[in-house]
């Protein structure tokens, strides 16, 4: 399988330069699992786009074109990744946009990672980025403006770390680049409320669905990289891996414990 | 003239979705005039091209594939603009790229656009957006996350203002939406001195080379809103339209003055 994609349903059709989401990063995406021809956690990943297209004025997409798009690229059996970018449209020059202005969407697909299996046995590690997230009134969006993250994933070449924590300019813990961040202290789990930093992914929403039937409160708080060192047990959570335990950050290990795969096996119950 | 361009110099090759600057934004652009198929400033425009590749690590373009695709694209001697998108390249997925991604560059073509000459005769109003603009480690150069640049455009329809403020969120004056902003006080031009916020326009950097020649003083500093509609008189200036005096911002008019059409004067003499 190489690179395949649709543009508004069809194999055919070309990308302008002029498509607002090639000049200035004007569009959303989401990114998910898709197995036996079906997108995992759909409602929630369908729900995250029409939100998101809405809080930057971009009409949303009906989701039954979308699941034909699904239906019409992923046509084997064979678990492989969606990527859906809805871009505003067409314009000609300027930021200013027509409100006749027709969003275009994008289907893309490509082949599933190969995760090493030790990752989710015995957990990952973590580095610090230098490149800071900053607060935006645009954050919370999973917009295609994603330099921040680009250039923070460019930070190490080393297989060794999967992801990278980023910290706000004042030090506080946000996220990773390609992951939410948790961590336990006893039977409360913490993470960042992320109001207007960062990105809530939508395994991080269904976190706060399962965690509390394992007997976890959930609490969201602002916390620095010391406090996250002292914590029981961090984790990351995003679409495609699920759940993974840190193992080290800098020079704090953590044994493994039973706590990602039990959320792992919850997550998967989820249609 | 419709919509042309080229892609690495060919008017046939296609734009990939998983080109990174439709994926991400993972590139830098330019705008700027050509006459008689000579692009204006183009010494500092290219200067600027490198730089900003450099601040991202994309290997700049060849100064000689810029100008031939210039001469190539723009065929007829009438003013027209140019814009330069260069995107880190195409990848599979993910923020990671290899050390070998070979970026790509496209040349735009659209009309110039038909300003009003009451614009440089009289002033412009400009309006006050509620979108703010943050500070960033990647501020400054001139990339393709633009989306705070378009949610602020798009907060007002009327073409009584030609552009909007934008203020960071303590309310310091950065700069408008696409242009730079100056005021005058007596022999004094002060402007912000965008550190880590806003970008430094080509003809912003003009302005400090040519306004000492008619005797100004230029100097960098912050300042606010009520102390900007203080000034003794304000412009705006960027790369298609060169300088436009302020001729309102709510309720504070200012007279229309000589030192707009001086600078735009000398400007015009620079290659």
């Amino acid at each position: 399988m190489s690179k395949q994609f649709l543009i508004n349903g069809s194999a055919s059709k070309k990308i302008s330069p002029f498509d607002r989401a090639f000049q200035y990063g004007d569009g959303i995406f989401r990114t998910f699992v898709v197995e036996h021809q079906i997108p995992r956690h759909w409602k929630y990943h369908y729900q995250k786009i029409v939100d998101d297209c809405r809080a930057i004025n971009i009409l949303p997409p009906k989701e039954k074109d979308l699941l034909s798009d699904i239906k019409r690229l992923f046509k084997t059996q064979k678990k492989a990744v969606g990527k859906f970018i809805i871009s505003r449209g067409e314009s000609l020059r300027g930021y200013q946009f027509s409100s006749s202005i027709k969003p275009n969407r994008f289907l893309l697909k490509t082949k599933i990672p190969t995760y090493p299996t030790k990752n989710f046995a015995l957990g990952v590690n973590l580095t610090i980025c230098k490149q800071h997230l900053h607060p935006s009134m645009l954050s919370g969006i999973k917009h295609l403006n994603r330099l921040d993250n680009v250039m923070a994933r460019n930070e190490w070449k080393d297989r060794h770390y999967v992801d990278g924590i980023l910290l706000d300019p004042q030090g506080q813990v946000i996220e990773c680049i390609s992951s939410n961040l948790f961590f336990r202290m006893g039977k409360i789990i913490y993470t960042h409320p992320l109001k207007n930093i960062g990105v809530k992914g939508v395994t991080r929403n269904l976190i706060f669905k399962i965690a509390p039937t394992l007997g976890f409160k959930m609490k969201e708080v602002t916390f620095n990289f010391n406090k996250l060192l002292k914590a029981d047990e961090v984790f990351i959570t995003n679409s495609l891996f699920g759940v993974w335990q840190v193992k080290k950050i800098k020079n704090t290990s953590w044994q493994q414990q039973s706590l990602a795969s039990l959320l792992n096996e919850l997550l998967k119950a989820i249609p």
